[in-house]
């Protein structure tokens, strides 16, 4: 690639705390590497399709506006979940967006995000080479639920793990200053439909002055009901104050959502998955039937994918990083791969960009081995702990305008 | 008081982010006066009861620990939902406490709390003056949901409302970042029962760069279930995406909760009040019933009142001077009073402590005066933003330790 052209980049999937600093990753590196124009997608392809895209000069007119635009949580282009059909489905769509990055005089497309979405580049990089045509396709890796494959760890994760860890600190302070001489018990329901990282980040709150949750629950390990009552009926007699973390897609042996038993699970979103939500709202009634003592259900909801005002600044240098790292694959002339992150060690902690072939990572989900998780299934051991800690450290403070965080908004 | 003995605080009532900052108050201005003994009552008044306390000296060995103190949310000390019973109903509990109080020889009494903690204040001194004991009773204000009366407002609630603009800002991009060609609805669910100054602080998140929500439920008015849907579906058509702010305390017209309608509501604590919760979930599933789209129900929970790793500096300074003029009135001889924040301007913000008779604040709840409301009962004013926007101004760093903000705890 001697004279380069333009460059596009996207969002898609569900939003992190530090997606956007991978866009800035992008942004800064493809300027360093005198590509031309710096596209940005408009709600990722499915708004490209509709020809919807901003040259980013025009939205990042300082080197401040970048800063921002690192601590600005969600997609700050817009993000989609559009599942590309099968190119033998619908050739007619993929020709279009051929088109739309020709008139665009497109070198290099970028596209962040988790699973799903590399699937996006796994089918766009195959059609270029059906096809001959010469675009580099690059998957930037992002989600917070830290389940794509082969990679170290995603970006993402580090954000909501340390804002999981942070609330539950909090939230056992809290119930702990109430739970004088009366049973309190605690459920947290965390994100993370087949894959526990985040659930087992909660087991970082475990602090020099803090005990940790009590009981861990990931996704991988089958859900007993009547085993997790009893273990906490033992709890709350030991010690009164009783706090579980939870996540959203804990099963049952067969095969239901807890979160279905009380009606939830009907939402279905367009990559065919249940929308799961009350899980510890049905496990905290639960317990208040069968225990008789006070319980509350917590969702940590929505604020653990967009909580950039507690961010970890390893997670936006490693976004950022591998944001940069996908421009200068492409560059290279690589096509139709992923950024990774490879840990180099741990203490201190450093790590570097890999590349590896999208096809072994599109639609594969990496899960919590089991050996990470201990033999009663209900906490995580100290390698998950090892593991994980490294990610939440360090902070990027937001810009405070007014008492709040500012963001940066598109200009449109 | 010439000779200073001795002096005891405890906290209250559902706790703050800000509630310990009163704690390091009280005990910065004893020091400085020469008190001898400082002591907290752990649990609040039924600990003090079972005789459980710490001598504060022993607690905060250094400034470093009187900071940390201020960046711990929760109750340090822990609290209490414990209502004295009328004097005359349980004379011999009195006597109890007096003779705790006797034997520990305490002067003066500070108890940080809401409204059903001032009414503690309001007996013990009125015992005391019946039975002319000469130690002095003092309140210092505390509550998230800013109800206390006289008081210009109530430490707790600045910091709680920041992190509730925080967090609405937050999810308004979440929500605005996915929301290409499809409708999205957020229902969010704000504490405060029958105040809705909380809720209101959600029009805190429309700045120069963020809509903020679009609809303000307050307790003060009277839900209307058909002219709601009616709202929400105008908006839902003009701009897709939609979100919406209530208070968990939203009441039918026939006096039910929205939150009763299914089945929440069940448990009520010792004050006699019911649990609210559910409100967002019930209102987020009967839109997607009535009109056919995307919903969300996001229930900021326990993380209101203790996310203190983003509280309002000056809500902290406040609540430390509060604490602080709280022990000088009592030893000029002032008893059975609280220390109110006065606000002396809005800009440059002002306020100063203010003294009062605690007959006239306990048990009265201060709600959002209607004025402050929008005719249709749907948003706050300009009004009510000036009121509020100060209190949130300013940020106290937390002590970052291996990632997460690090708590003091008390040394049993």
């Amino acid at each position: 690639m001697s004279t380069r052209r333009n460059i596009i980049v996207g969002q898609s999937g569900g939003p992190t705390a530090v997606i956007n600093s991978s866009v800035a990753g992008v942004y800064t590196a493809a300027k360093e590497l005198g590509f031309n124009k710096i596209y940005g997608m408009l709600y990722g392809i499915q708004g490209l399709l509709d020809e919807q895209y901003v040259d980013l000069s025009t939205q990042l007119n300082t080197d401040l506006d970048v800063e921002l635009l690192k601590r600005t949580p969600s997609a700050f282009l817009g993000s989609c979940r559009f599942k590309l059909p099968e190119i033998s489905a619908d050739p007619d769509l993929y020709e279009k967006i051929f088109k739309i990055l020709d008139k665009l005089e497109i070198d290099v497309f970028c596209y962040i995000g988790g699973n799903d979405s590399m699937d996006t580049i796994k089918q766009l990089s195959d059609y270029a080479a059906l096809k001959g045509y010469t675009q580099k396709f690059m998957g930037v890796p992002k989600t917070i639920d830290n389940d794509l494959a082969i990679t170290d760890h995603t970006p993402g994760f580090g954000s909501a793990a340390k804002y999981i860890a942070t609330a539950v600190k909090e939230v056992i302070r809290d119930s702990l200053g109430l739970s004088y001489n009366k049973e309190n018990i605690t459920v947290l329901e965390i994100m993370g439909r087949n894959a526990g990282w985040l659930t087992g980040a909660a087991a970082l709150a475990k602090t020099e002055e803090c005990c940790g949750p009590d009981l861990i629950y990931l996704p991988e390990i089958t859900f007993d009901m009547d085993k997790f009552v009893e273990k906490v009926r033992d709890l709350v007699k030991k010690q009164k104050n009783v706090v579980v973390a939870v996540s959203e897609g804990i099963k049952l042996a067969d095969g239901r959502y807890v979160c279905e038993l009380s009606g939830g699970g009907d939402y279905v979103d367009a990559f065919g998955h249940k929308q799961l939500q009350g899980t510890a709202a049905y496990l905290a009634g639960f317990l208040s039937e069968k225990l008789g003592c006070k319980t509350r259900g917590i969702e940590f909801s929505t604020l653990q994918r967009c909580a950039s005002h507690i961010s970890s600044l390893t997670d936006i240098n490693e976004a950022f990083m591998v944001g940069s790292a996908a421009v200068k694959a492409a560059a290279e002339g690589n096509t139709g791969k992923m950024i990774t992150i490879e840990r180099v060690s741990d203490d201190p902690y450093r790590s570097r960009p890999g590349i590896y072939d999208i096809h072994d990572i599109a639609n594969n989900e990496r899960v919590v081995p089991r050996e990470w998780v201990n033999k009663d299934g209900d906490y995580v051991t100290e390698d998950f702990v090892k593991y994980a800690i490294p990610l939440i450290q360090g902070e990027l403070e937001p810009y405070m305008v007014n008492g709040l965080p500012r963001h940066l908004v598109v200009k449109k």
